[in-house]
């Protein structure tokens, strides 16, 4: 995904400098890093950004695992900002990631999001590929949305998974495609029934989410994944989730037979 | 569970009757059952119930599979209440549930519940065995029960698990057990991070759930996968949930260093 979002910014004549995190990105992102650094290692990371005149910093992904506090534990820069660090990874996801953009804010930083770098990557509106929605998946898109409303006002997760008037599944910290998969398994074992494809995917941002980070992101996978569930579809909120590789994953879900869907409510209530 | 009802009402002067649900009953209570029945045999289950001379009925248990149509289709009382079925098997677990209690009053049934017939089985208040929930646990047992009051008001589940100030497993459609399984995942693979045992599993009523149907029931298997997912404990609400077979779960909770708490809510938000 990120090494996407550095073609689209070069494209505008940017010139993009990317740090992958250990673990964390993918490996067409890691070739074409300057650097992999660990979670704890902040005052290298801080010394490649200068290095490379980084003034602007895009924050792509959200953080699959907690960092542990040993790994934290990285370099001088880190320890001076400990505290800061501390504070953060003792909160939820949200907490953890704008305590993030307020300790690069506070290094000199402006921390910008993919809405005002690369907004032709967000979802757009309505049905995005071949397939439409039927009436009973539009139901349970709502439902799903109302689930994602509740998940997000506790800072927990951005998805859920509704299938004939029932919210089937709620994401925490598994994930979205571990989620799916236990869709799987509750089809097979007779949890869920359904003649035939039933269910939507939604994934949403939180309503108090600051969108500079952890935009809703899906992709090739997340199709695959919805497919194997047996779900109609998936939906996200237009403009304010990720299609990660657009063309691939539209594709895919027409193959699939699964619609793609961006949810237009441009004000959160 | 249900054999463990039937003593203390046979204790208490009452005659029960056990019917068992085919594929849901415990081998304890089909060994005591007059009949075991399928989902779809309600015309039977009816004779079975007025031959007996029953007059009140107390359904113990939830719904952990959808019963399937066809499995529904199964006799001729069930064909004749078939459209309040259906009707009932389109709505989530509460209306499901609900709909059965209908259905039984409809039939001159008293349905009666836990609270009523053996309040002695129902959860205390504060801690119930050996342990105490440190100052952190306390706090994750207020958010987790947030999490279920959240999704309970959209009927979704009874169980959610926070750890270290943050929620990171709510039920759906995969029962209790299997959340507490994923939660030993998310230990393994990273994604909950503790020293040591660390966060509680709450379980609690829908905040409009009929009180008669449902209620949330732990055991002994709750504190074995509660234990396995490193949790420090679990909690219920006093007064409206079961502990099955309050010995040994208690016992088993003070072997394995959980503790088991009984919040007392007594009016709900």
């Amino acid at each position: 995904m990120p090494h996407q979002v550095a073609d689209v910014l070069a494209h505008k004549g940017m010139a993009p400098v990317i740090v992958a995190i250990k673990g964390e990105a993918d490996p067409d992102t890691r070739a074409r890093s300057v650097a992999e650094l660990g979670w704890g290692e902040i005052g290298r990371l801080l010394k490649t950004l200068r290095r490379n005149g980084c003034s602007r910093l895009l924050l792509i992904g959200g953080i699959s695992k907690r960092p542990d506090f040993t790994s934290v534990l990285g370099d001088a820069g880190t320890l001076r900002l400990l505290p800061k660090i501390a504070r953060a990874l003792l909160g939820g996801d949200d907490s953890l990631l704008s305590k993030v953009i307020g300790l690069f804010e506070a290094e000199g930083f402006e921390v910008v999001g993919m809405t005002d770098m690369a907004p032709e990557l967000l979802a757009g509106k309505g049905v995005l590929g071949r397939v439409s929605p039927s009436r009973e998946a539009m139901a349970d898109m709502d439902l799903a949305l109302k689930a994602t409303d509740r998940l997000g006002e506790l800072d927990i997760g951005q998805a859920a998974v509704a299938v004939g008037g029932r919210v089937v599944a709620l994401e925490g910290a598994e994930g979205t495609d571990a989620m799916l998969e236990r869709c799987s398994q509750l089809r097979s074992n007779g949890r869920i029934r359904s003649k035939g494809a039933a269910g939507v995917l939604v994934k949403a941002a939180k309503p108090r989410q600051d969108l500079r980070v952890d935009l809703p992101t899906v992709g090739p996978r997340t199709i695959e994944l919805a497919s194997a569930a047996g779900l109609e579809g998936i939906a996200v909120e237009a403009g304010r989730a990720l299609i990660a590789d657009q063309e691939a994953t539209i594709r895919k879900a027409d193959e699939a037979g699964l619609f793609i869907y961006g949810i237009d409510r441009p004000e959160k209530g």
